[in-house]
């Protein structure tokens, strides 16, 4: 039974939905392909995901059991090798489960496409194949690739519908110049080859957009959705949002900051250290590529107090946490008679596991979304991100009630 | 100039608004006096104040300098001692600023008449005076001399309203019969003398009510305001409510509770334990009046998760500590997977800093919603209180938008 | 390969050790017995064994290859389903290891055999099997079906010597009686069959010593190693120790305590709190048992420090953390000019984890000390122990430099 | 009677130390002298200095009541005005009592010289009075002029001794070249006025060692105490020691790491992050400072554990926090079967308050080790530094006990 289903849901196009994931075999995509297909035998319940919560019944969403998974990747290695790993580093995944799903994720593993490392900065291209790092290919071309990779995922799954969602690693930030504002400028910087003004990002982006495949950044990389992008999606229909996935200290935050607001406490300090032990952490061990991210995560906090204040974002590597990432975060404040006070908090959550759910819920928003012809920036998904494109709230409750505001339309 | 603007304000009765303490010598109540007078000398901002805020201007709520302060106490002493000793146990009152306002804490203080600890608990019974605890009146009598003292003040001090507060140490939990359900059950308990059901915060309700006052219980003793002291304040049109003031953990706990419901998250356990060394901690040390407050502390979780929770409060004596209150909570939940991840805070907050500027809040409001008409349970105070009478949303967010609602009618 | 050194193992007695587990299949000893397989299987590191480290090489300690285990139990089941629970609650024994130790620890568990719950208190009677609970022998019987298992433990392995260990579940306090004070007292004790006055831990170290094997308490069950089982161990020539292994807060507190010592600063607060979710902590939610535990844990300040303090220590039970214990400790100290500060800690840790390695670590002392003519508490082994027998000594860095000591002579 | 106590000590040279703190009207320096005097007047108790403890008895160290203060200093204003906002800043001075100390602070503040920023860096050149800033003067100039102060407060205050201590702000680091290594070659480096190779404290320090003055470095300022200093000390019979007091989150490390060692616990990762706002933070958040004191704290760990760990620290300047200096360090670690576990710990503590006690402790043993006849490094003291010159112990309770066995000599 467990293989007709498999097999069923492979074969049968009509109604399935395509996920196309960059960064294919990295720990959050494996984990998330891991995720569904241990809830899809039972082996697991469905915490986490917020779109398998009551409210959300009504939009008839794509069942899990509909989603067929593809990518880009540009390390070596095999989807259960990836599975494996995660499985002695952190324990997420039970090696029983494991090997119910081997063959699950092998399939996977046939979908999966060689990706590009274009312009992403050392740190990045280290982790690419030999094979990859060597390839000398015109962006033009690197975007035709993409374009032939995603047409061929979608015509051989018989997919209904497919959405794209970049899980790399983060890129160092890319300076944004009047050529980014327009999609014809964007055209414009791939035809001339201007390979300093793109990165890969922007490319998968591009290619996407332009076959009508909703788009999501959990990254914080900015080469992604630029303005230009962004109204390229417009043009053509194509729901898209970003940026940077809201999964721990930051969700911490935003959910906290208002209630100093609710009292007219007046925030001082709020110092934010993060340590984390992955892949991630270790391309973040970069100080180019951190720069986007504590970009990224510094903001909000003035954005929701309303006043600027002395904050400090802080991201070490330390690899025996793994995937388990830790946050100290330290808020001085000041209250009535100007006495100061302070509240401090621990996060210990597993990225991959934060931010698995969240990618499902999104994909299954850009969906329903297209389905319902929307197009541009989905701002109903910033509850999900550190920094939502076109949303100046940065409040998760705000944020949230939105989202709920917007089941009801 | 000082002296005429503080001639002034006792003097001129019109605009003026008296706020009667009960428990006036107490941390509390001797910090917010002492504030509000350190405010009015520009010696600290009004940090705190929530109706200080922008959102609160259009009320055109009573200016600070137009309170006038009164009240019960059953220790001796005298506010500015009480002033000193916050001063050297906890540093939130400036000695300089102390010798400004001595003389203005010795008027308040001649405003303070004797009170009761009718059938408190012998914790409670200990605290007060000789005299006090020898006093053998009925309930009757008790209820005639509560009355005769508050009208005493609104006549002597001229002002156009009284608004009563309940700041007295947390009495032990009472058991409501029939009779505790109506007026006329409460008459009847007073005229017949049970002392066994009725304490002493119930009494001076019961008299402020009847005077047309407005009442606020910002403790947990549930023999305040029964359910026939709600239905007579409706009556005789006095917005009244309770109870138990969120200040500190419960505070923080009712902020981001939510975010694991926005999540789906699993909560598993909420552990809160808190550590506190002022008189309020050692009337707490006496596990009956422990019960009221641990009572009020444990609901809220499970009422904003939806689920029953594996739960726990504690509430330590540590003399050392004075009024800087600490709290650890430790959460652990489960997401994606059923994987286990945990968040811890320590909150080091001063109990009477936290707590007085929401009592002034909630008197302005008190006296705004009188003026409007407003009779019962303001329930718009709810985000004000751990126990909100009359409110089941436990969502500080959510409360705190209701407040902002009701400005807007 | 494999099959040989095992076969080896337990063939060959002559230097063999025998370690015999009360509680056998308990989380800590189950943890241990797997350790050792999985530590000679070359499947884990030896870290967290003491008697590893270089200090240790000269005095030619029993290798772990030759330990053989037995035990007694009151629970159902077997070694592995004990050890797949906690690898399914904890992760701390990994899944593919178990598969490879199953035979060995099926063949341990053929030399298990069914203990005894005399006079322990309910909630340690309640885990017991309907069988044991149903038997109703004197004291005298059950000393002679403990001896006698132990006795064919012996023969039949074949060992030089065997240890026995107590890792049962905390029995609530017992009433020291002078017939506790001498083995003349015990004796009469268990010959009159005065039920009341005995607890199965004390009987099963009464069996031991008088079989002239060394006992090990590593619980805080006080009724265990009483004056008279002392005395009988001189007499015989048995080293003993106890009482409660030190794992985690306290082994904390007795490092950082001397800190506060070595700058003249004054602790004035020490509040632990302690949750847990094993079975351990089950039955530590029985307050009876608690008592025993916190006792054990609260003493050690004052003696360290050499002052009274306020201390207060808690432990509770909350099942989702399973064997993986929290502790958070707030120690408020004054300092030059009185001023006052705070530390605090959060504790982490794997409670069989912490655990297990200083049992084997003790198992091998104690072999060591009885090889050496050893007899009575052996205080060298200080370090392990919340409330050591006959040493005054709390400070964990004299603790261990009293063991480094011991090893030189 | 005050009066006459005073002036006793100022006159009575005879058996009085001179104190002669670089940075005297610092925060440490200003809470030191404050807070002898406030002990002097029984209105503090002696808590925070070890030397008071009974184990010192029998030294017969000079008593508190014999030092006599005075100091260099760059910045402008008084010794009470800097109290007063310490006062304000940080609550660890009392307002009342600082009144009745402000004669003596008065007094002090005759004895405070005009110091030198030479080659110290933009950073601390920056705290200095313009005419300070403006100053051209030659090494030799420098030396001389320290010099003439040093004799004249010697001269002028009729003291036995002067013990010369280093409290000034941080200096960046300084390559020691074969020059530093001797004292003809620092001789002939101020000789031959080169200024990059010497830095203010180097010229202090050589002053004082010349007079044959004790002198103790309780920054990390390398410059300091070179191997020239020490030699010339050896020679000239002085006794000095350095570098770094040991006041807060290092001593807590030093305390704690030997516990991991004692258990064969793996320290995989030690991250420590430091917050604080008082001046020493300001100066340090110029990264070029900041480098001397990160190195200073960063090396302990692995001498004391014996292997090289993941370790990371940081200091953040965050002016909402004074002085009062907040740590969180967080040990990641592995013990049985591998298995994962932490550690965190928070210190909030103020930096003058710890550093102030052990100041006047090494004042006073740095004066005793003259009287003994002793030279060059005190080894004895290394408890109170991060870097203890000659010493390669970092284990607090190691070092703890050579001090006492120091008393026993």
């Amino acid at each position: 039974m467990k293989k007709s289903r498999q097999g069923n849901r492979e074969a049968a196009g009509e109604g399935g939905l395509g996920v196309w994931l960059i960064g294919a075999r990295g720990g959050l995509a494996t984990t998330l392909v891991a995720g569904v297909e241990l809830i899809l035998r039972n082996k697991t319940s469905r915490c986490g995901l917020v779109t398998e919560t009551p409210a959300f019944a009504p939009l008839k969403l794509r069942p899990l059991g509909r989603l067929v998974f593809g990518g880009h990747e540009v390390r070596k290695g095999s989807l259960f090798e990836s599975a494996m790993e995660i499985h002695r580093d952190n324990g997420t995944i039970p090696y029983e489960g494991l090997l119910e799903i081997r063959e699950a994720l092998d399939a996977a593993d046939t979908r999966i496409r060689e990706g590009t490392v274009m312009n992403c900065g050392d740190a990045i291209r280290n982790l690419a194949g030999k094979k990859i790092r060597a390839k000398h290919r015109s962006l033009a071309e690197i975007v035709k690739a993409i374009t032939a990779d995603l047409e061929e995922f979608r015509r051989s799954t018989g997919v209904d519908r497919v959405v794209v969602v970049n899980l790399a690693s983060t890129e160092p930030p890319l300076n944004l110049e009047p050529a980014h504002k327009t999609p014809t400028g964007l055209q414009r910087l791939i035809k001339n080859d201007v390979r300093a003004a793109m990165r890969a990002s922007g490319l998968y982006a591009w290619a996407a957009i332009r076959l009508g495949m909703p788009f999501l950044n959990f990254t914080p990389s900015n080469a992604c959705l630029t303005p230009g992008h962004v109204k390229l999606a417009m043009k053509k229909g194509v729901p898209v949002m970003g940026n940077d996935g809201k999964t721990g200290e930051t969700l911490v935050k935003s959910a906290l900051a208002p209630m100093f607001k609710y009292r007219n406490f007046r925030v001082l300090t709020w110092q934010g250290y993060n340590i984390l032990g992955d892949r991630d952490g270790q391309i973040l061990s970069d100080p180019r590529n951190r720069r986007s991210k504590i970009k990224s995560k510094d903001g909000l906090l003035s954005h929701i107090l309303g006043y600027p204040l002395n904050t400090h974002v802080s991201i070490e590597y330390a690899p025996s946490l793994s995937d388990l990432k830790t946050a100290w975060d330290f808020v001085h404040f000041q209250g009535f008679l100007d006495y100061k006070m302070s509240l401090q908090f621990t996060w210990q959550g597993c990225d991959a596991i934060l931010a698995a759910p969240i990618v499902l819920d999104m994909v299954r928003l850009a969906d329903h979304a297209q389905r319902r012809g929307e197009a541009g920036l989905m701002t109903q998904l910033a509850c999900f991100f550190k920094s939502p494109l076109g949303v100046d709230e940065h409040d998760l409750h705000f944020q949230f009630h939105h989202l709920m505001a917007y089941l009801d339309t």
